[in-house]
């Protein structure tokens, strides 16, 4: 029994209503504030969870965020479904694109680095692994309508790649900037030739 | 006179060769162990230059990778000339990935993420900067063989941009995928359709 894994902890119940809760309010006061502002009393204040709840589950401010990066983008932002290929790629891209710029963006790129061991034989990381499940299934939806949509793999490379690239290297992208890679992307799968 | 802004340090003399001698040893040094086993005095043996000296100049190795991190990977790595386009795009592309399997790679990924500010209005990174310029280089030497070169921008969207984003969010990219990727751009770019 020593070694055998620990089962992955599903979301259920009361406590992961709460989690989300809690960071749905951390995604609003960072909207509106640094992260260097938020303090678990705000939080507190904000998503209507008890200060004594927050301490004990999170302890402190960094822990709750490192929690929420953790969860990734696909706990902390719904995926578009516009009714077209186009629009849903847009929707999305122009989302990551915000994001990028914004503070969680930010703290999410910071996390992913973080969590990277300087070795040789790293594996892949989990931070985006729900994340392409809902992609999936968001291109399936047009696959369904009878549209041509890419494989999330190359969704991921053309557009998403270059969004985080830019937010590293230069100026976040703007919403233009995204629907301009969207458009390299569908010019590749799916316009007439 | 206040005011006035102070001129760029210009690499020149003695000074900057030592710091690239330095710079060269640590790279080495980085190859066979991690960054967590990294000490002035071992620096001191591979780059020949006094533990006294390199304390005075850096005071510690965090300072001293930092150092490496800001002179950007213009510095650290010489860009290929092939002869060809193709063999330049891939031999570059392949060198990113290596290096971004590498605890160099890694520690440049942290230090371009701990250099956003968490603030709205940010400007562009300027660790790409002195290597956009050489990119520039390289491809102006293929187009005037003829051939004809993607944009510097283009090639960092689909060639770089995947590269980075594989090393954080998946394992990083090996030689073929980094070939592959180059594949990409010059399919959109040179060959005959």
């Amino acid at each position: 029994m020593v070694n055998s894994p620990r089962p992955m902890r599903r979301p259920h119940g009361r406590s992961e209503r709460l989690r989300e809760q809690v960071h749905r309010a951390v995604v609003d006061l960072l909207a509106e504030r640094g992260p260097d502002e938020l303090t678990i009393p705000l939080v507190a204040e904000r998503s209507g969870v008890h200060q004594a709840t927050l301490y004990r589950r999170w302890g402190k401010i960094a822990a709750l965020l490192q929690d929420m990066v953790q969860a990734g983008p696909a706990r902390t932002s719904a995926l578009p479904d516009t009714g077209t290929l186009r629009g849903d790629l847009e929707a999305y891209a122009v989302g990551v694109a915000g994001s990028l710029a914004g503070p969680l963006g930010v703290l999410m790129l910071r996390a992913a680095v973080d969590a990277i061991p300087a070795t040789a034989d790293r594996g892949p990381s989990t931070v985006l692994a729900e994340r392409r499940v809902q992609l999936g299934e968001m291109l399936g939806r047009a696959r369904d309508r009878g549209e041509s949509p890419p494989a999330v793999a190359d969704l991921l490379e053309v557009v998403v790649a270059p969004l985080y690239f830019r937010a590293l290297f230069d100026r976040p992208a703007s919403a233009q900037d995204a629907r301009q890679l969207v458009d390299r992307l569908l010019g590749d799968y799916s316009s007439p030739r």
